[in-house]
């Protein structure tokens, strides 16, 4: 939001983590979720139980603002849950902290923490309202608490069964109470949620990068339509149900172009070489002549690299950013930015003076900072910069928990790309094509389907979409 | 709670201010619970509506800590309610802050502020989760939310009369929405609730003294038993609604004791009038021979003037009190405590020094306070310490929201007067009657009763009484 | 400040607390400052050494806020000196919080901690800077460390000697060095400082209420032109040495009047009692009839008491003030207060309505304040006003500390008693008179003097004045 | 400090920034100083001048922390200079953060912010203390303000001349006044210092990269031994004043190796470019078969890049660094970090599994990082890691302000190559050599010299070096 009028990245909206029976439980869970802080730097929280009541702890800010050893000895207990937070959908609001927290009498304290975005939650929350119940947050998550509270099924695990059939939309699910712990993913498999292992315990993560954190091996990611249900006590195991049909897999490609860290492997494959792959891709699909390749940091390196590789350009540092710019910088004003002082990131001029440059970015939103990037390239001495986008043309909103709901703003929505390419004043440019993104990343064949989500690229929404109601409510609690 | 080891005050629970239609609601709010701090230094917060959404802020801390200037300014509407809460059933919980915010689709937004206790608040919690409501708080207030919501009534006004109608307790009750505001006293009038006129504009407090501050004049108090009812377009007046049937009056004897700001007016009575009158009252009851007359900073002060007053013994500073004490203030170790490290309170040598003392205290609750006390004087060379404390003694659990749910705790429930005389090491103790405090607060006769609840002294509960729910959540937001 | 729009309240500057050789010394220095609390709310902070070198904290905000429990466990060692600062001379920088803290290589490490102000500071500052010296502060007090440094005598007693031969002007001042505590007064003993007895450890404190607090006896007030030396390894005992000629006290009267904690006693006179007596004095000096006595909270409240006492007229709580008003508290805008929004004073109608009020408060200074009490009370019903101050007219500056500077700001610098009651809308004022303030107090008779400064009464400065240098600097360091 | 049990990287100590004649100097100050942090994280501060005094604002915290919009408002004038700081000598505290602020009757307020290390600081201070002196801070730079408050010389130019003619050291230093800017450089060029121009301002800055944001034109370095001097007012122009004997220029090497910004030119030659020439040069004196490269992020990449493009082998993201580790991150417990938990860097499994890895980083100062990054890479399954070293082995303390002054701790002291590359596990371990590195960074030739200093490789100081006397004060202001 505070780079939003130059900056147009997109965002991702949460991540979770969960371990279940483990003596250090909290502190690992703080390692993990600080591995995700990626993720989500809005808010962070953490819900810990050793089966007799929960111990939680949520706040506004970073992993390492939220929890202090203070409060982390506090949460005590052998199984824990986090959450990291970028809104999406719901404010920006310390009530909206997950995980959630609910209290009811027959299922006793039920904690949520969920990364993704339901299609339908509007319309399942005005059901749910005309039947007397009270929301108190804006956040899809508290719909799924309802709908298991007000389930008829004798089991928690058949009434989050139950709750799970009713949601269209993409997401990444853990459910605890005092005596079980539940976990979840979409029918499409659009969030990344892997299972892994640390000693005996079960850990569960949004990325396998927190679980080389916390020294976890990785076991396998959760199936489309998997729900697991643990006992806490360790004396059942772990149950897979299966709460539908089987669907094929379409994870969303952005979690490889852009979100996920470079260091975690989605489905088994690493996020770097993918990234690197598609470099080499793109130059493959659109070559050019040029002195030296820099990428736009820190997302796009791995591309950069790739392409400089097979192109057997330089790779140079001709882009560099400030490392720290904080929530507290102040963003200089209009008169200084006319005056020339730069925001975050900068063009290094003994490097790309007189020099034909390459310059990969993973993706175009809106097109301001990609206008504003080839600028300073220019204005720092580079003849001619060609720009080349590790991804297809993004055209259609995501509905699934990436931050491009209002299409409008989408410039290859209604531009060509020579449209965009004068736009932003390049020399050229061109976008990775969606064969090229598929081959790049490498996934498995699976029966009938590519493994992606492409709907932002091809508006193939693999779910039914529908149209969401405007929320009111302005407030803060601090 | 920080004191508790030293000091064993009664904790009153909260404050609630409402204002209807004024162009200055935040701030005229902020000014009535900054008078209203006395009645809850935990959390404050104020919801603020213009008719088409609700602003809030809550926090934990005192209403200078919670609100700032830019915090004010953002809370733009024109009717506002707003609470200060110092808990005493549900925990220290941010979420327990109120005004508590819910959303319903039937009634829209939903802002409650109470002050008191509901007796059967637990059981009620009861049966809403065996229909399937989750709860997110462990306020007795959120339960009052999903009878409302779950009411099948057509309009909010008689969907509040029903819910009402299944409450046991004390209650002085604030319900907003975008539309209108809901004002009700709990059948008994447990609670103080005021209603004045600013202007053209209603205004709503626990006490008047919060009137004054914002130059509000004093209209009435509101009636147990009664259900207010205003269009916050001020087209249709405020209504008057009765939920149950009129009972008498019985208002918590210790708001005049003990509570209540001295300033303040309950049902018209002055409550630093009718302390000076307790003080003088127990003179009259148990007179002494000294030479100066004490009073325990600050409660205690208006009766020690009137005792002073009626027995011709000048009336002196001897113990005096550090106004800096603060929320973050370092309680001195038992170590030190017994090396002589004095807390809040000390006694002033030059002023008791060989003299004989009647100390006046508002109540004995644990007795070790008083014991503390008595014994600091004689260690500053009292040589006689006669107590004089101006109510009965208290001998039953309050079950309206005065922290003495713990019988077992009042020192009064199982010693004698000469027991806890001893105890306290005083030379003489003396309670001002049952009868003695009716007449010094002289409330107007009314059929049939006292027009005070005396539960405390006598056991004589205006209510049915239930026994709570453990609750066994712990957490906190920040 | 804050209340400067308002209120006018004189201004205290400093307090001062040490102890030597105790095992508990920062822990004891911290309920000391406490105490002093009163004498300065702008910044705290303390000195401890255990022989081998400085352990220090100081910071802008009261005591309970500068320090926390780990803070004083890291400040170990026998002996400390405390300092609680309100600003007067210098502006309100950190920078100026004491004690300061030096080093030479003659002393080596060097704190200094006062209360008081010099009058020939700006002169000797601009004697040492043509010498070389560089300052870094804006207070007084680093004129004094650097006399000590330059100084060509042999042992930190005659250097501190040769230094305090120069000063002229009003202070209590303690000296820590690694081995060594130095205490003197000014040799008109205008700043009270007293010693006391803990155990086996010597304590200093700018008032006796400290010495309650930590447990500690009173021994004797320093005496004018005194300098005492302790060894802190405590071999050596005290030493007193003189560095002047003794010359007559003259204790500042506002001590007594206003500034210093009831609970106090300065050279043996408890200042509540004192207090008291100047109340009864002002009855006998100019009676009146009435049906109530107020005091201005919480000042004037002993005065009030005395002359209700003397009048037989009932003391009455007509005036209140808000307890919670903190440093955030947002003062209510013009528009607010004509509104009738009210300050943390108020007027309690209910008592004062219909009656013949008598105010009592300890000082006129601007007269804005009197002039707004009388208005509350009249706009609360109070027939008639009548306003008796417990001390003479302030009609000068004072050069040793006060915050009068301004000679032109004192109303009764140039207006009659009569102009004055006009002025604040009083029935009819009177002040005590300077031989009635003399009797109140009852110091006892030292030959030639009545033992007070009466200089902002009548200008008879016990000292030479000179004017001050403009200051310059402006910043802040947090 | 916090990472010293696991990472043991150089710290640098300083950066300085200057602007004279600009409406918008704090501002740009604070851009300045925000593209310098990474020359230090401790305290930053800022002082400005109108010409009629000091506005002036330090604290402990990153620059963002350390500065917010109304505070900058607040510094008004047209003229700036500002520090960043890590603290070498002189302790951490706020008493020594920068710019120094002092007083004195001759030059009335002088401001002074350096970047380096004095090596005969201690015994200046002592000489200075027998005078009198009294010092406030345990910083090197309060010495140079004693001194020129010292100087019997008529102006300030010539006083600063004389004053930096006792110097023996490292230094870039701003002087401010109230109506002049000295800018000197440490007569053997020692610590980087360049001049700029902004419209009609001169810039001052530790790295060009400060130039880059603020929009500012390089100019020139400020020479060995030149002391600059500017008119504030604009008239007289600047002039350049020698204070001693032109000597040859002695950059840091490590400025070149590790600490300056990539984007930032040290005598017009780049430092990114300079690195990338190291990893190419250690290529060719150390070649080594492979099957990927990596480098310790983020100062080793540019380097690991030039190694990677001159053997032909793929540049590859082995090791990844959270971004997000802030102050206030918990390290891992032993116990945690012995069951796997990872520091902020980890090794990314998929890439380096079963692969010949070689791993560059720019130097080995105890060599326990490079063990623990070794074994990160073994235990992610790298077959081989072949350690390349982008600079010589460090043997020698550095006393010119870079945290090396304890010899003991130089793995390189006291061990062979071999012995280090058994020491940290790596199959093989070459560091570059001192001509290879001169090479690299290809400084023009001056007459009898390489342009480097090389003090740490090879033990030949530019300048005498004396002992430092010990300090001992302890404390913190906050």
């Amino acid at each position: 939001m505070r780079d939003e009028c130059i900056f147009d990245e997109l965002k991702e909206e949460c991540g979770v983590f969960g371990i279940v029976g483990h003596s250090d439980a909290a502190q690992l869970t703080y390692y993990g979720l600080h591995a995700l802080q990626h993720r989500g730097q809005e808010s962070a929280g953490m819900v810990v139980t050793g089966g007799t009541g929960f111990r939680y702890h949520r706040s506004m800010g970073l992993v390492n603002e939220v929890f202090n050893d203070e409060i982390l000895k506090g949460l005590v207990g052998r199984t824990a849950i986090g959450h990291v937070r970028y809104s999406t959908t719901g404010e920006s609001l310390l009530t909206n902290a997950q995980p959630l927290v609910f209290h009811n009498a027959v299922v006793g304290q039920l904690a949520l923490a969920t990364n993704g975005n339901l299609v339908n939650a509007a319309r399942m929350k005005q059901e749910l309202e005309q039947k007397g119940a009270v929301f108190h947050t804006t956040s899809d998550t508290e719909v799924i608490a309802h709908l298991i509270a007000q389930s008829q099924e004798k089991t928690l695990e058949l009434a989050v069964k139950e709750a799970l059939g009713q949601l269209i939309g993409a997401y990444a699910l853990l459910i605890l109470t005092n005596d079980r712990l539940l976990v979840a993913q979409d029918p499409h498999g659009l969030r990344p949620l892997s299972m892994g292992m640390l000693g005996e315990s079960y850990v569960f993560s949004s990325e396998t990068c927190a679980f080389d954190v916390v020294g976890a091996d990785y076991l396998r990611a959760v199936e489309p339509g998997e729900l697991l249900s643990l006992d806490l006590k360790g004396q059942e195991g772990i149950r897979s149900i299966r709460f539908t049909e089987p669907a094929p897999r379409a994870v969303c490609s952005f979690e490889y172009i852009y979100f996920a860290r470079p260091d975690s492997d989605i489905d088994g494959i690493n996020v770097h070489t993918s990234r690197k792959q598609m470099g080499k891709q793109i130059y493959r699909e659109a070559p050019v002549e040029a002195d030296l390749v820099t990428g736009v940091p820190d997302s796009s390196t791995s591309a950069a690299i790739g392409f400089a590789e097979e192109a057997g350009i330089p790779y140079e540092m001709g882009l560099i950013k400030n490392r720290y710019v904080g929530r507290t910088f102040i963003q200089p004003s209009q008169h200084l930015r006319e005056q020339g002082v730069k925001m975050k990131l900068s063009a290094v001029r003994k490097v790309v003076e007189g020099k034909r440059v390459v310059m990969i970015d993973d993706s175009i939103v809106r097109g301001t900072t990609s206008r504003r990037i080839v600028q300073m390239l220019k204005e720092a001495g580079a003849t001619e910069v060609h720009v080349r986008i590790s991804s297809p043309p993004v055209k259609y909103s995501c509905f699934y928990g990436i931050d491009t709901s209002n299409r409008k703003q989408l410039i290859a929505s209604d531009h060509t790309v020579e449209e965009i390419r004068e736009l932003i004043g390049a020399d050229s440019l061109s976008f990775l094509s969606e064969q090229g993104l598929i081959q790049a990343v490498g996934r498995p064949k699976e029966t009938g389907t590519c493994g992606h989500c492409l709907a932002c690229f091809n508006g193939d929404y693999p779910t039914e979409i529908e149209e969401e109601m405007p929320l009111m409510t302005e407030g803060s609690i601090r």
